[in-house]
């Protein structure tokens, strides 16, 4: 492997393309220097974006793709008719060989249903889960499985325990993360079917720290570095962080404007404030990655900004240097029998 | 129908029985003329609680129980074990009719499952769902399945949106409740098996105002009066709420406390912001009630105070008065070969 990490980057997707996309790209190369981008998308779009900027130009070129894929256009179809649209030819980049990690704000249904059609996944590995960190009291948790295949196996469930682990000792540097299951209770007969089945799957599995359950109560505390669960749950975990910060933030800021004497309190706070709970915000975490497959395939919010395009970037890095896909296969492939069919 | 309710209170049960217990039973009957209650539990403790207060002696009933049942005991075994406990003895005073309603801030699990047990499921449903309000930047929605039965069956999500319509409409008087189907996308080919098949038949459903499928971020914004969904589900949001908001809290409190000049700033905004997320919290709201029952059962917070206790006993009135049971009979009734298998 060459020390030059390569990431193509759909230079069209997500709400604030590409302004925001070429930024944050050419500020990523402008930081490392161990950073090659393909910017992915209508080459005279990002030729005339990128004259706004100073760059090293031989880490960055531009892959010429004449289609987008709407966010609202089924992904299976999207994906068999724009052939030529910058998700399927930035995923292609990555498939190749070519690049080694892809970054999108675009579609998140394309994304993950191309991503795994187009990159494929690891031998061995039967759902890629997308893995969203979260921001909690004591730092970050990842919560896995928060992808668009629901209905998951008690199987599923423990190979995301498995992969969220390489992931967090590897490329967040977490040692022996805890793994906790997302239930309804904490003791071991509570939960729903998958639950009940799944924890002694995850009980009896060496390779990770299994602590339990984890109440949904308890993950903003950060009780648990990793939070397992099925994909529905964990849309809704992810959902209600943001619908419940929104409506309490949105409360907060009425209460601040609401007269001068609030108003001059909201003076002498406001900077502290912001600072604190900028750490709840999602731009500043890089994207999310859709974990298992031959390559690193990082989501990051339809609305991200250059700052969250900066970081996905920049997590490829490590994700890449650290080998993730090869130590994923490598502990499923260890393990493999316990789940053939 | 006699016009006093009469209700039944768990006098052990939760973390501040029987202190706050027998002090919100009195601020409730000096409150409403229209209520007898029937203090349940030991009766030297209740009688020693009583002589601290002034209230109506023909209105308020020491029922004798010389057991407890502790949060921590499997439900199944407390009550066939413990027959003479608190929560046994006053939700035989329902089933018996000598009592229209019960609410205990104990054992949620002893609650749930003996509440089906001892009180009994009304002709026709099959599922009995806890059924919490929750705080919306609108008022009040209803989350409707928060209870211990999980993994539920499409017909069970139907009839928890009928019940909920007829509770929303008939106790806290609001016209036409909109219903949503909590999912992770707003398409109708969005969400998991159980959601899939649902949702057509909630959108046939000729009883409910039904406006299709609502995301977890959506939900502290009011958008629907009624979140269906299955219980783990709705466990996870109900704690969710608690977490983030904990969290964000105190994040905040932080901040403020932090040096001077917050501190300052905090002394100007104290007050109204108090007053603001007042809203927020769980004591300003009733218990949430266990629909689809023979008679009220009502389950408070473990943590209640007087005022929790004596807003759930308050809510009791109106649900007795306008004959919840008897409607939800008669519009399952009505639907009821929809679903006889």
């Amino acid at each position: 492997m060459s020390d030059m990490v390569r990431v193509a980057v759909d230079a069209m997707g997500g709400d604030n393309a590409p302004v925001e996309i070429v930024k944050g790209a050419v500020e990523a190369v402008n930081e490392c220097s161990d950073l090659k981008i393909c910017l992915v998308g209508q080459q005279d779009v990002i030729a005339s974006e990128l004259t706004k900027y100073q760059y090293p130009e031989d880490r960055v070129e531009i892959v010429h793709a004449s289609e987008i894929i709407e966010t609202a256009e089924p992904p299976v179809m999207a994906i068999r008719k724009k052939k030529d649209s910058s998700i399927v030819v930035a995923l292609n980049l990555v498939k190749e060989g070519k690049c080694d990690a892809y970054v999108s704000a675009g579609s998140t249904g394309a994304t993950l249903v191309d991503g795994q059609v187009i990159v494929g996944r690891i031998k061995g590995v039967e759902r890629a889960p997308l893995a969203p960190l979260i921001p909690t009291l004591k730092g970050d948790s990842l919560l896995i499985d928060c992808g668009a295949n629901v209905d998951a196996r008690p199987s599923h469930l423990v190979q995301f325990a498995k992969m969220g682990t390489i992931y967090m000792r590897d490329v967040h540097g977490i040692e022996n993360p805890t793994v906790g299951i997302v239930n309804i209770g904490a003791e071991e007969d509570k939960g729903n079917a998958l639950v009940k089945e799944t924890f002694p799957l995850l009980k009896n599995c060496p390779y990770i720290n299994f602590v339990g359950s984890v109440e949904a109560r308890d993950i903003p505390a950060g009780v648990v570095d990793i939070a397992v669960c099925e994909a529905f749950t964990g849309n809704v975990i992810l959902k209600m962080y943001e619908g419940v910060g929104n409506a309490l933030l949105g409360e907060i800021k009425g209460v601040l404007m609401s007269n001068l004497k609030t108003k001059i309190g909201a003076l002498l706070i406001k900077k502290a404030l912001k600072n604190r709970l900028k750490r709840f915000q999602t731009s500043e975490h890089g994207g999310a990655p859709l974990l298992g497959l031959n390559g690193l395939v990082v989501k990051t919010h339809g609305s991200s900004t250059a700052k969250e395009i900066k970081n996905s970037i920049i997590e490829c890095i490590t994700f890449t240097k650290q080998n993730i896909p090869a130590k994923i296969q490598e502990m499923l492939g260890s393990t493999l029998d316990e789940f053939e069919e």
